[in-house]
């Protein structure tokens, strides 16, 4: 007999149902256990002249990262929910070794930038598609549900406490890297959900990634490499889905290519490229008319990238008529005939590290697809695309996806 | 044109040849880099009479893990290989916000045990595979290579070191959990091979998993979650197989049951159980003789475990003309069918935790297999390779398989 009455219908719904619960366990379902909340920040200020703000030319010369004044942290624990949230100076974590994340990947983050405009202001780019992402990978990965519109506030917070300092109103055209991230922190061995957790946020210096020499180079995973899997967790910001791919990654990098581009299935359909999301500018077989091609969504196979998803509404809004925006499953083998009719226009990687970074080639089992490049090393769909994310980002072009976060 | 010559075979072996290059790239490939040498281990011995020994009955009462008084721990970096290993009082680790394990699951480990003997004698089991193991699992995550010989003699140096106070003789038939654990260190965002690393080894209480009240009850996964994929790292003992199996398996304990059975692909082939391995004796369908079946290992979804090979080598051996070992895929519809028709003998689940633990249900979609359990809730073929293993671990039968650690 059954622990539980059981029916056909309870299996299929395990996995929504556990999202539910998690939510239901981790986030105010009593009126005694905390919610995450931005008002309760408690702030403890660096000296500000302890640190010098390194110059761009060493701002990401060695091989650590440098990061701002502060950082914002908050714990979490099962019994009594968040603690309240802490801005102080940035240092070390101390954990037990026999903490969760050090053993089982509890582990998620988001990653986004600070923009220091053209105007002279600081502007975070849709902070709140970000914030519900890290909803969604937290509760993937069996760590503690919050308010995402609290997490947002908590990082305009660090952007607006370390930004004149750090992105100083001097360098427009420049960003600082945001990167929120939690952990399981319960020091118990043993396979299960941590009742304790951590959520901090750091401001750091990363070095721009759009422009490869050459354009960037992609090597399709061998075959005995996947990244992601339908029903595993490809679309969620999870430590998991970064640190088995790096074998494949470095392999390629030796090889003197620059990522991996993702294929899936016996069918070979493209997903992502390296972490970011692949788009290709192509005339489509049949009407020869041009589209720009990107994998769905909807196998939950890749990642619901910000800067996809503004690509795509930007370009459905503002190339309407003369590039078609398409979401589907296209294959290599597409790619590959598409190459030897000579119908590939464009291709680039799109994602908040690598923000908009044209493509050159794609190499596949001994086939090279050659991409052009175009005048300036980016194609004009490229270009054009690039340029009107940027505008927002740095404050050209004034539009709802720039939030302001500095305080003048 | 690609970066390097190319052709059709140089696809296929980029796994195989990365493996290669990172054994080459941290492992002795340049006479000044250090390779992990046990001999030069540097001891800091703890104050013994600050902390107690638990009773049996505290020793895992509490929401974090007990070690025992030392740790062991290892650097490594890329410029200079492995430092001088060190023995030193069990303690947190410092890491910064942006090391590298904290965001993309540079981690994999190791779970073995010691054994107190009832003839006085601690052993471990099999310890040179857990280290081999642990080699192949830190080549998989990007984490650098090491001579498993050393790791196997750091291991039997802690246990030699915190037996006699946290194992003492007074306690024969318990043992002590023993976790090797090596993390990705470096302080620098971005998806990269960690340049820093850190090899940990901890000794703890855990408690005794072999015998769920009424039988370990299984619940299939959820149709749109799965555990691993042929070409992903199923085989590999990293977090990143961890984490994400959480969600489904603290739902299925809300509602009863213990562990997840893992299926994969729309054939239904059953894999592991949570994170052990998956055993059932049946009445072969054609020859109505009695079969041990489990997973094969041949495509790289489950792990290799040491109880696993230990139970089908045993059980080759003992059983021989008795019952069939059999390594294949097989599937919950076989299953099922087997149950209809009665031919279900015997289950359990296999693991260094779980040790060898009787399966009393699976459930799968609506439909119940009701396994019987036998007396003292055990049945026959699990009794009886359940004892030859303990006897081999606990010194009632000398056997090279039982390494003795303690010096006397």
């Amino acid at each position: 007999m059954a622990p539980h009455a059981s029916d056909a219908v309870e299996q299929t719904d395990l996995t929504s149902s556990a999202m539910e619960h998690r939510i239901a366990e981790t986030n105010g379902h009593t009126a005694a256990k905390g919610e995450l909340d931005a008002s309760k920040l408690t702030i403890q200020l660096a000296d500000p002249t302890a640190r010098e703000v390194p110059t761009p030319e060493n701002a990401n010369a060695g091989d650590e990262t440098i990061c701002t004044d502060h950082m914002i942290t908050c714990q979490w624990k099962l019994s009594s929910g968040w603690s309240a949230p802490e801005l102080k100076p940035y240092g070390p974590l101390s954990l037990m070794p026999t903490a969760s994340v050090l053993h089982y990947a509890t582990e998620c983050f988001e990653g986004l930038k600070a923009y220091r405009g053209f105007d002279g202001k600081l502007r975070l780019f849709r902070p709140n598609l970000n914030a519900k992402r890290m909803l969604m990978s937290t509760l993937r990965i069996s760590l503690p549900a919050f308010d995402p519109v609290e997490l947002e506030k908590l990082i305009l917070t660090l952007v607006a406490t370390d930004g004149d300092k750090w992105l100083p109103a001097s360098r427009p055209g420049s960003f600082l890297y945001i990167r929120p991230a939690m952990i399981g922190t319960q020091s118990q061995l043993g396979v299960q959900a941590p009742k304790e957790a951590l959520l901090f946020i750091t401001a750091s210096y990363m070095p721009k990634l759009d422009a490869y020499p050459g354009g960037l180079k992609l090597h399709t995973n061998p075959e005995d490499m996947v990244r992601a899997w339908v029903g595993g967790f490809g679309y969620a910001k999870v430590g998991a889905n970064y640190g088995p791919s790096l074998l494949a990654t470095n392999e390629a990098r030796e090889r003197g290519y620059g990522q991996i581009l993702w294929l899936y299935g016996p069918e070979g359909y493209c997903t992502e490229a390296g972490a970011s999301n692949f788009f290709v500018v192509w005339r489509a077989k049949d009407t020869g008319k041009l589209q720009l091609i990107t994998a769905p969504l909807d196998d939950r196979l890749i990642l619901d990238g910000v800067t996809r998803r503004s690509i795509v509404e930007l370009a459905q809004e503002r190339l309407a008529g003369e590039v078609e925006v398409v979401e589907r499953k296209y294959t290599i083998a597409e790619l590959l005939e598409a190459n030897k009719e000579g119908r590939i226009v464009e291709a680039f990687a799109a994602g908040t590290a690598y923000f908009i970074c044209p493509v050159s080639l794609v190499h596949h089992r001994g086939e090279d697809i050659q991409i052009p490049l175009g005048k300036s090393e980016s194609g004009q769909y490229t270009t054009k695309i690039k340029s009107w994310m940027a505008d927002i980002m740095y404050g050209n072009e004034q539009h709802p996806w720039g939030v302001v976060a500095s305080k003048d």
